[in-house]
């Protein structure tokens, strides 16, 4: 057996406290898998007497995550901050350029400066482990970097973010609105106080970078990305989905067109009976299409013990001197991506519009779809209020939804047929578009 | 980089067809991942003359894949012969005695010989990779063995056999009988011609050791499992089902409990809203319940591709000079497991009961259940035939079934219920019994 793997971590929040904890109960099996012994050595935090329900005997205190990183009694550094800026940044390159193995949950940090990282990992011959920074508990990482390595893929889609997916299920099962809904998930703890970074797609979008550049062979790029959030979600959309045989997901969605990589975090139709429609509440999914196989991993993306069994993976495979690049290839090979537009994307669209109900409205629209190529499956219209006698002719421009699922269009055509209803007058509002995803 | 690794491949079916295949469309991403060429130098198959749609140039052809496994001219020997006996067996552990790494899609061989052949593979120090022997293209070996090292595992279930799923999917989307499915199977290529290894439950038993193995610690232990196929499934079971919030799956399940480990292969009622339930057709799926994270993995489960990609992780893995013991743990720390009897069995049942329609039947039933503490979350009596008006005496014994769904109770409770019924006189013909899996 080999000499002891000494870990010292830096950070002990929720991830921190559960990786310490989950550590010592497994430390056998642990050992016995990796063939040798792994050890926390030393750990940094920026409280040394919160009582976090761990015990830390026998594990230095380092003040400085950076000292820590760099310090020679320790084999692999476990970097817990968070944030993409300092120190989570400056203690990852120190631990780099000293020559230690690197295991982080730190999606910001990868997504903004990842290439740069496995580029100074790469130079020393270290691991760069981050199953943690995607999906959570979910081994998609590994998935991609070994599970598919014989596959080309094509596509690499998921449900990311687990607040954004307790919100939409809950506004699904309880036709409630998204501000109710997100006060409650604060008040339950599934949402920040300033939700900003998880509703409006920012996390998804970091992670989908990540994701990208592994199905790929890209350099990470999250400015390709094309973010929307689920702010603009309303009850009626989730119950027309219903109603239609979907339900709605924020996704991140990479794909390899002809035109490039399209990279894009929105609101989605996804079909009910496709596997990633049944992941509700705060879990997350990611599915793979590839050439050989198609995957669905369904699973937790947050919480402390499964965020913890990521990283503690990490710390395994180094124990066990298993090494993959972190993007898979040498960085050398990774290529600037081709960013495909979004106006090129091809797919079927949910479009709601508020329309003046007067006659020759619907007949109008159906022209614009039909002027642009636009073929509709199905086309529904609601009158908001109860059902009018015709006699009153101050309810004749009172708003009534008009939805319309197309088949396969684009994006521009989309865009252009709705700017020509928009100059015909027959819009009331802003319409509602949201892309299907076929499963 | 390091020299080129030197695969023998013996066994050039659909599988070994497309694992030359792929490997020669990705050799290029192979060789970056891997840090080192992998080539396919030689091969072995019954007929030299078969059309395959591959190209074999520039690798030999050894007649006897014995000599093959032996051969000083490769690294890693691939076993896609299939099969418990020689000359698979006999084959694998020629390649091992001789320090070769192995990868292999065998099932039947690992679940019927996999200690020894770990503990010769460790013995030399050598890779016995198996990821395709289980649910095809769905890296469950990888998670479980790499990715869930962290994990004190609980449960590990799934749906390991496509054909089973394929013939229950369309049942129950059809209405048609078990033996008309099976017969369309067989036509459509879903089904062999003798169906037993697959519907009888064999093949998911294979696959179901193996798993139970790697989760939980315990030596290879197929006499441990026990095995319900789906032959007497109805489609009343199935239209039940459905009206009841279910959906029926083959399932292998092993389970850790306070007796031992539970390890079963039986027809399974499963709640419609959970992942497996949405698992349909020729697709896997496997779900894991540990102490820190619950996975659900879903993909093709069979096909020459998706088992191909399996294979070719597995040689890439040695390629990179990752080696992971065959399960998790080096052999010595293999536990004999201590079998769960079947009677201890607790959870929720289906059962479906032909009884005789007389005044009392209800009654009894209800009593022999409470005597026996099983509680009832539902009762549903269905007559056959039209309503009748009471005056037919010779109807009165015409067999009308009851449907029951208990709340979690013991396997030993229902027999003794179901004895108890059956002495009363008020069955005709056998219960049809299905346990549930709660998600």
């Amino acid at each position: 057996m080999q000499d002891i793997l000494k870990v010292g971590i830096a950070g002990l929040g929720t991830v921190g406290a559960s990786v310490v904890r989950l550590m010592a109960k497994r430390d056998n099996l642990l050992s016995e898998a990796a063939g040798r012994r792994i050890k926390v050595v030393a750990v940094s935090a920026r409280s040394r007497d919160k009582d976090r329900g761990i015990v830390l005997d026998g594990m230095r205190w380092v003040e400085d995550p950076i000292a820590l990183a760099t310090d020679s009694g320790i084999d692999v550094f476990v970097e817990l901050i968070g944030g993409a800026g300092d120190p989570a940044k400056q203690a990852v390159e120190a631990a780099l350029g000293a020559g230690k193995a690197v295991v982080t949950a730190n999606k910001a940090l990868l997504a903004t400066h990842g290439t740069a990282l496995a580029r100074r990992a790469e130079k020393k011959g270290v691991a760069l482990n981050f199953e943690a920074a995607v999906a959570g508990g979910i081994p998609v990482i590994k998935t991609l970097r070994e599970g598919l390595v014989g596959n080309a893929i094509e596509r690499v889609y998921g449900i990311l973010n687990g607040t954004c997916n307790y919100i939409l299920s809950r506004m699904a099962d309880e036709g409630i609105s998204f501000e109710d809904c997100l006060k409650d998930a604060q008040r339950l703890g599934y949402a920040e106080a300033d939700p900003t970074f998880d509703v409006d797609g920012f996390d998804t979008a970091h992670k989908l970078a990540l994701l990208t550049s592994l199905a790929f062979g890209t350099l990470v790029d999250t400015k390709g990305i094309s973010i929307e959030g689920i702010r603009s979600i309303k009850p009626v959309d989730l119950k027309m989905a219903d109603e239609l045989g979907y339900r709605v997901k924020l996704l991140g969605v990479a794909l390899r067109t002809a035109d490039g990589v399209e990279q894009r975090v929105h609101p989605t139709f996804v079909p009910k009976d496709s596997a990633i429609a049944q992941v509700n509440g705060v879990l997350n999914a990611v599915a793979i299409d590839a050439d050989a196989v198609d995957l669905t991993l369904v699973g937790p993306g947050a919480g402390g013990d499964a965020t913890a069994s990521a990283v503690i993976a990490d710390i395994a495979d180094i124990a066990r001197g298993h090494r993959t690049a972190p993007f898979i290839r040498p960085v050398a090979s990774l290529t600037q991506p081709t960013r495909a537009p979004l106006t090129h994307h091809e797919g079927g669209y949910y479009i709601r519009l508020e329309v003046v109900d007067r006659p020759g409205t619907a007949a109008r629209i159906a022209s614009r779809m039909a002027q642009n190529k636009i073929s509709l499956e199905s086309i529904v219209q609601r009158r908001s209020g109860p059902v009018r006698g015709g006699t009153d002719p101050a309810a004749a421009d009172a708003p009534a939804p008009v939805v319309l699922i197309t088949y396969a269009t684009t994006e521009a055509a989309v865009q252009r047929a709705l700017r020509s209803m928009d100059t015909d007058g027959v819009l009331l509002g802003r319409p509602q578009v949201i892309r299907i995803e076929r499963s």
